[in-house]
Order: C-alpha cells, then sequence, then structure tokens
C-alpha cells in the first residue's frame, strides 16, 4: 500500500484511517455472521444495533436534547433545501432565508420551487462575511429561517448563532460534529455526511418534535420528517452502509474527546493555516477575521500564474486536492476532524518553502 | 473470518465475494492514490472514471440503447415512486397503474400525492397472478403506465412485458440484471440498487430521452431527471461508494457471461427451489406458475407451528433470512445473482431433509 495522502478535498473528504481499516473487516464478514455489513437487512438484529448505536452516539457527541429527532436519510443537503419547505410550511407559505455564500444561495434558488413567499432576509453583498443580524429584515410571519452556519466554498462562517424568534433552520454540512453548538438554538440542522460525518448518500437530519406538525399532504414519503421519525429513518430501505461507517466516524470522534477535544484540535489547525496566509506577501484570504470558517479555507496566489506549480508541487509532497471549488477558482484548503493537525504542519511548510523559492 | 453464509435476504442482499474483497483494498488506498475509495472527490479523474466505467459496462449488460439516459441517484425506488409522476406529468396530471403486489400498491399510494388522476388500470385480486392485459381499462390519455416487473415480496413476476402506447415505466429494483429485457419496450426503467446492483443508497433511471420534456416546473433538483442527466448525476454529491461498489458488480457480471449468462444459472436456480416446493407435502408457494419470480420464491409450510424450527435449522446449516417479509409472514428465498447455485442446492437439500424429518 502507499503512503495515506492528506486529502484536503472539501467532499467526499478524508476520513480517519482507523475507521477504514474497521470497515475493510465488516465488509467480508460483520461480526461473525458470515454476510458483509453491505449485505445485511436494515431490519435485521445487527442492522438495528448498528442505527441505535450510532443514534446515541451522535446524540450523546452533540448533547441532542430529548425533544429532537435525528434522521438518517438520503439525497444530500441539496434534497433538504426541497424537503426542509415542504415540511415546514404547510401554515404561512412564507420562509426567511439569509444568504451568506454560493450554498445559502443554492439553498434560496431550490426553496423558491416550493415557497411562494420566499423572502431574502439578508445577504453579503460579497461572501466574505456575514451580514450583521440587526440589518437584517425579516418577514412577518415566516415559517423559517434559513442559514448556512458555515459556507464551504467561501469560508465564510457565523461566528455565533442568531436569536431568532421563529425555528431557525441551519445546514451544517460542513460543521457539524467540529465544534460545539447550542442545538436548542435551532429547530432544523441538517447536512450531508462526506464532510466530517461518513461516506457520501446519507443525510442528518435533527428536527425539533413540534415541527414534525407542519408538513404538507404531499411531500415524498422519503423526506417526509415525519413518517421518518415515526420509522425509525427507514420508510424505504437507508443508506446502510454509509450509517455503518457514520457510527465508526461517531466512536472514532468519541476517542478524540469527543466534540469539544476535536474543536481544540481544529482551532490550532486554523489558525495555523491562516496564521500562515496573513503573515505571507504570496497568500490572501478575502474573509473578515471573526467570519472565517474553521473547516474550508480558500486563499488565492498574489501571482496567479503559479497555481498550476503549487497545486503540482503540493501533490508531490502528498498534499492534494488543494484546488478551490470549480465556480470561484483559486485554492481551498478544507481541514476537516479526520484531517491530522500534521496534515496542516506539513501544508504550512509547504506554503512557506513555496513562497520562498518562487520570490 | 467465518465462511460466508448463504444469505437470502430480500434486500440488502448478498453480493459477490469477489467483489467485497476487490472493495476492501481500495477502501485505504484507490489505485495507489493514497486516499480511500470513499474519500474521492465525486469530480474528480479517480471518480469519472470510475463512473464513465460503470455506466458503460451497465449499458453494454443491458443493451441500453443510445437515445436513453442512464441516472445514479439517491433515495431508492421510493424516492421514484414521487419522481416519477413529478418528470412525466406535466401535460395530462393523469396517469395509470397496474397493481400486481405490495410494491405497485405502493407505488400508486405514494403517485396519488402527486397525481390528480391516477388510475388502477388493472389489479390483481389476490397477489399471486398478472392480470392479463386484455383486462387493462386504461384510461385515455395517461402520462404513463406504470408496472412492477416483479413483486419482491410477493414473488410475482411479468412473463412478458407488455406492449402499450403510452410510455411503459417499470420498477425493476429487484430483477434488473437478472435475466434480459427488452429496454425499448420501456420509457422508464428504475431499481434499487440493494438487490442485484450493490449496497443501498444507489437508485438507478433508465429513461428515454424525450421523456425528459415533460416534468414540472417544481421537481426537487436531486430527482430531476433531465438536470440530472445534463449533470452526469452530479446535480450534488452522489452516492460515491455505492456507486463504484455497483461498478465492480457489473465487471464481475460480465465474468459471468453477462446477462443472459447469469439468466441461464438463474432459471436453473428457481427451477429447482420451484421443483422443490412442489414435489412436497409440507412447501407451498401459491404464485401461479407462469407468474412465478425467478427472483424472490415465497412459500409456506403446510404445519405453521414448524416455521420457527425451520429458520433455526436453516441458520445452523448456514441457510440464512429466509424469513418472508414481515408483512405477509412465512417464509421467503431471494435467490439474486450473487447467491451461488450451490446455495439453492443446499437449502433444496435442507427442505426434503426437514421435511423428512418432520413429517
Amino acid at each position: 500500500m502507499s503512503e495515506r495522502a492528506y486529502n484536503f478535498s472539501a467532499g467526499p473528504a478524508m476520513m480517519p484511517a482507523e475507521v477504514l481499516e474497521y470497515a475493510q473487516e465488516d465488509l467480508l464478514d460483520y461480526k461473525g455472521t458470515g454476510i458483509g455489513v453491505a449485505e445485511i437487512g436494515h431490519r435485521s438484529d445487527e442492522f438495528l444495533a448498528i442505527a441505535d448505536r450510532a443514534e446515541a452516539d451522535l446524540r450523546d457527541l452533540l448533547a441532542i436534547p430529548d425533544n429532537y429527532r435525528v434522521l438518517f436519510l438520503q439525497g444530500g443537503a441539496t434534497g433538504q433545501f426541497s424537503a426542509i419547505p415542504l415540511n415546514l410550511t404547510e401554515q404561512t407559505g412564507s420562509a426567511d432565508y439569509v444568504v451568506t455564500g454560493i450554498w445559502s444561495k443554492k439553498a434560496v434558488d431550490e426553496g423558491r420551487k416550493f415557497v411562494d413567499k420566499l423572502h431574502v432576509a439578508g445577504a453579503a453583498s460579497e461572501y466574505t462575511y456575514v451580514p450583521n443580524q440587526n440589518d437584517w429584515q425579516l418577514s412577518d410571519d415566516p415559517a423559517y429561517v434559513h442559514i448556512t452556519p458555515n459556507e464551504t466554498i467561501n469560508g465564510v462562517a457565523f461566528a455565533q448563532t442568531p436569536e431568532v424568534e421563529k425555528p431557525l433552520v441551519g445546514d451544517m454540512s460542513s460543521v457539524l460534529l467540529s465544534e460545539p453548538f447550542e442545538i436548542e438554538k435551532y429547530g432544523v440542522i441538517y447536512a450531508g455526511a462526506q464532510k466530517n460525518i461518513g461516506p457520501a448518500g446519507l443525510t442528518l437530519v435533527i428536527v425539533r418534535d413540534d415541527l414534525l406538525e407542519q408538513g404538507r399532504p404531499a411531500i415524498p414519503a422519503v423526506w417526509d420528517w415525519k413518517a421518518q421519525a415515526e420509522a425509525g429513518s427507514k420508510v424505504n430501505t437507508p443508506p446502510t452502509v454509509s450509517w455503518y461507517m457514520a457510527g465508526l466516524v461517531f466512536k472514532w470522534l468519541k476517542k478524540q474527546g469527543g466534540v469539544s477535544g476535536i474543536a481544540e484540535v481544529n482551532r490550532r489547525k486554523a489558525g495555523k493555516l491562516y496564521a500562515a496566509i496573513d503573515d505571507s506577501e504570496l497568500y490572501s484570504n478575502p474573509v473578515e477575521p471573526e467570519c472565517r470558517s474553521l473547516m474550508n479555507v480558500p486563499f488565492v496566489l498574489a501571482k496567479s500564474g503559479l497555481e498550476k506549480a503549487f497545486l503540482r508541487q503540493a501533490r508531490s509532497t502528498g498534499l492534494v486536492n488543494l484546488e478551490g471549488h470549480r465556480s470561484v477558482g483559486g485554492l481551498r484548503a478544507s481541514i476537516y476532524n479526520a484531517m491530522p493537525e500534521e496534515g496542516v504542519d506539513k501544508l504550512v511548510d509547504f506554503m512557506r518553502a513555496f513562497e520562498e523559492a518562487s520570490s
């Protein structure tokens, strides 16, 4: 086997090697059953134990209050862009969105298909900051207020959770489990798995009980939160392998000291990387310091002609997938939970050496 | 490692051991990249090669004509129960369904949420046969006619593909790739992966080009067939691991002589099992002989008190998951492509021995 690379991909992203090694064994024979974990029926005792354990560990890690349900669904965060209005807008048919980057903009575009009165309550003029909550123009009676606490492409994060009267809905795809959040400030939290949770194909929805009662009559069954809550996320066959692997990641995370433990490492990792950027003449990050993401660090080179050389040389030292999102270009380092601190150290060393060599 | 069991589960179901062994290696390091296959970005060169290869092999295996698009989606067949009317009923708002078992009934129930005039054109009075097409009462101008060519729970299969004027839509979840089908007789074919294709979490949709033009304005993006066709099934992050493993299954199937090769084995396997049932006093299957499924063989015991002993003893000889679906009870052997003929031979031997011992 070749050495493991430091994979800075925004998602599907790096996973803990320990988790992958563990999964290898279970793939052919899960716990001596003679059946691999991908072949286990979703209503079997074995899978129910996997599912229950994963949920219990997640609840523990995030301190999810008892009046919240946890759903393990399919379709990605983009699927939930549709599902959220269908599940929440029976009564008012209006909803507020705050736009702080490309993903919250996508949530708006998809939401408009299903919400008559979708109102953009606040929008950054460029995706480098979060508009001050005092400047938001909330509508009179929105069913919910949607935010994207961390923008994966733009590297913009909310410094704190806003307080709003109506249920707050947060797309936490790239930030769930990376630092503590006050779950009870949200009505709904959702996240695609492929950053900090597990392989692509699994979507977590954490929803407060009382919000299960305001769905439309015609919600696709697989995204009907109430039906899924009642069915233990088994209205139909769930993505069993991704669910299982998410469970392994949760176990691994507990061994890292849980969310508060990993958050310390994450702050250190991000701190080192932003310092390297800010201390240099070559690299820059345009995001306002208090809104900088701990997970996704986009940066550009003062000499743009150097990008290809940067990527090529980085790759040759085992630092891969540092390309920026195709929609914005530049460079980006996603430094999720599974990225070891050594990976960031190596990246910082490489950046300094590259700058020196190119000056 | 314990010995591999013969797993008769209806899905998630048995997969070829060879495929699982191959996947084990790629899980930690895909082709020397230092990145595991679950960690590969869905727009990376590596994943694009996996995706393209899987589609090419599937097209080859099924002889899919060029004017059909192949989509690799999420949400299961149940997700498509919603997506089908949304993608196909812009114009007429009416659709015909033929009910031959529990799954086609579920398709009707879900379809009613989204089709104003959903018409049941034919329905079996009990789920043991397919109503003669001459007795179907098709409506005047349905957008499509929906059938379930193989009923996974009831073990009822269409002996031949019906000829209808309007686009035929078929839920082939448990039968795709198990025997040759004339794809061009269908407008849309769809299938959850977790029977003959790969792990749960992937859904195939094979749709004729011209049918991409009759969707509603508000289709969830992840199920918008046209958008997904244009985006190479990457409107959002696809279920990369399941897609990859499906590709391995397709390769394996080509080595088995393709669909016609495996169909021969499947006919032999099913023939042996039905013969064992029909030749016995203890076992019976209620389905009309010409409508019997080659994939899912439900049966009951004349002495129902024996079921538990049957299941327990079967399990102790390595024959597992022979329980019938929880909604109908009894017993069921799902004998998909990956079930070796020896597995069926062992089951038949066991059934004979069990009958003898219990008479």
